[in-house]
């Protein structure tokens, strides 16, 4: 049946290999909507403020997620800085830890504490590579500073362009194969893949490089977010064509692209006060329903076909892909039934002292979920 | 003296070749910042709500504007739109109305009755090319639509691209070339050109066609609109390469680019309420300022030459050039000192009704202007 016409889908408790999930009264709120979108299995982005940078800050981490959701398993991660030592990383490991998030400085929410020089991480990335850990790479290269000569000479991309939001994706990818060709067999994530570029450099690496796509760019482009606070995001959504290139990808990406939904929860007032708004798009509670809507609008626009959107495709990128990369599994068993029933995405959603959220695309209709 | 030395200049009264003033409390609180911004003589757009069609609109809505601010030379411009025939443009000409303004339909601000086919409209043309009026182009082709299919067989702008606000401008430009070819001899303004290509365009007709740029493309990118409501508009500041280009214009241009600077007041809870953000900047209280700031800024870089920005250019930006190409003269011989001296963009405009209004730049350094 074609997708668009397909208003019941069930499928295994999902894995969203991307998620924030913040800490005290909004992580209060957030983690108890994980469930509500059809996962049961999260991996979880380190940068709180201060970062997570040892493991005992990101096992009690773990511990005040676990207190608040028992019913997911979190997979945690220490965030790249220089606290991170090739020990931190044996520790990591024996303490169950999965990976580590590299966040280029000053790129994105909290990322004041990011890398600048990857070299200096080599002998972190070596024992990474030994102890079989996952590299999470926000694959942005910093844009060019306001006061910069943006001649063809001073910049520092090679191409002569200046960087800015909308070639910061495609001016990291000469760094993702750097490192991929000096440790082949570092299992590498470039999350939230944006450009059809990314996809591509992806593509060209081994088997142990793969991609995450978020719920929200396989919808959004950049008329979409450039008059909408509540869709704007790092790496911001590019254009029909990158959008598009990320649709097929999830079809046919052989099981190279999984979902990670960069679910990046703001309170209201950071994306609608007095300064500037705040990157992040929060999907969380819909997290797969998002999804279909946007594979059954790629259907519905011909970019995808209807048969291309089967159960296989959909087991995959909700989560055996992901779960296959991790070497994890869903040990539950657990089962979600979704279901085109007319049910609207929340207008807000509030929590404990005084917490509001607006979830993406507020008031549109999605799928309901059911656990089984 | 390099320009970034200068604090103090004299200039002519300049005059804003490109204006929204609206209407009620909100026309009441812009026309009083005219000369608040060194700019005694404006070019005033026609997009109010209902849009202004009629010759007797026209003349009504420049007496209430006089009304408002008698110290100020209002030159005024009717609405392309199916109402407007050869006729009305005859009437136009004895009114001492001096062009028509072009939308194309949905792009911006109060657009929605704009063009969707420029053919229909070449009696029309003909008749402003007999009476020598000024065509003003918003030089922007609408977005594909959401739901439309976007591959290379399927779009309207022969390059197979969709169109997006980052190529709208860029699409524009055979429209542009079309009718100037078509109405050699038509005076046509491609208002707030915002990339390389676009200047590249204006300069590549002959002397009929010119460009206006705004004060704000002169120093925004992409990357400051992206997460700023109040430096969001249509069309969207682009690339470093891009503005520094509009820089270039500005000194090296030959006098076909001269200010025009679109500012376009929306009440403060259009740019922070609950739904879409409304694109436009409000820049007219600090006009020739925000122009100086970013000729500075240019030098700086090492874009421009220090000596590049001379008397001469600033008294031809700023009012010369424009008042060339179209025909008019400041016959008041008012002159404004411009200095730098500390003063501070306001963080907020209130008028009558409740109305407030957030000026660019807000709480920045910038020129205070005196008027001798």
């Amino acid at each position: 049946m074609a997708s668009t016409q397909r208003t019941e889908i069930e499928l295994p408790a999902a894995f969203d290999a991307h998620v924030h999930l913040r800490d005290g009264d909004m992580a209060e709120l957030v983690a108890r909507t994980i469930r509500m979108g059809g996962v049961n299995q999260v991996y979880v982005m380190p940068n709180l403020v201060p970062p997570i940078t040892s493991v005992q800050q990101c096992l009690a981490y773990r511990a005040r997620l676990q207190a608040i959701e028992p019913k997911v398993e979190y997979i945690m991660s220490l965030y790249l800085h220089e606290d991170i030592t090739p020990e931190v990383i044996r520790e990591a490991k024996q303490a169950g830890i999965m990976g580590v998030k590299s966040y280029p400085a000053g790129v994105t929410t909290n990322s004041s504490s990011g890398v600048i020089d990857y070299e200096t991480f080599y002998p972190v990335f070596s024992e990474m590579e030994k102890q079989d850990m996952v590299l999470n790479l926000h694959g942005e290269v910093p844009s060019t500073p306001r006061h910069a000569h943006t001649s063809t000479t001073t910049t520092e991309n090679g191409s002569g362009a200046a960087i800015t939001i909308l070639n910061a994706e495609h001016a990291f990818i000469p760094t993702l194969l750097n490192l991929h060709s000096r440790f082949p067999r570092l299992r590498i994530i470039l999350e939230h893949c944006s450009t059809a570029s990314a996809l591509a450099a992806v593509t060209s690496c081994g088997p142990t490089v793969a991609g995450t796509i978020t719920a929200h760019h396989l919808s959004l482009v950049i008329d979409d977010w450039a008059g909408d606070p509540f869709s704007f995001c790092k790496p911001v959504a590019k254009t029909p064509e990158d959008r598009d290139s990320l649709l097929k990808a999830v079809v046919r990406g052989q099981g190279r692209f999984f979902l990670g939904t960069d679910s990046a929860p703001h309170p209201r007032s950071a994306k609608r006060g007095a300064d500037r708004v705040a990157a992040g798009v929060f999907s969380q509670p819909y997290a797969l329903g998002y999804v279909l809507d946007a594979l059954d609008a790629g259907v519905r626009r011909g970019v995808l076909g209807g048969d291309e959107v089967g159960q296989e495709v959909l087991e995959g990128f909700f989560g055996g892909w992901g779960r296959a990369f991790y070497g994890i599994r869903d040990k539950s068993g657990e089962r979600v039934l979704l279901t085109k029933d007319g049910v609207k995405v929340l207008d807000l959603l509030e929590g404990k002292g005084g917490v509001e959220v607006v979830p993406f695309r507020k008031g549109e209709e999605t799928w309901s979920v059911q656990w089984k």
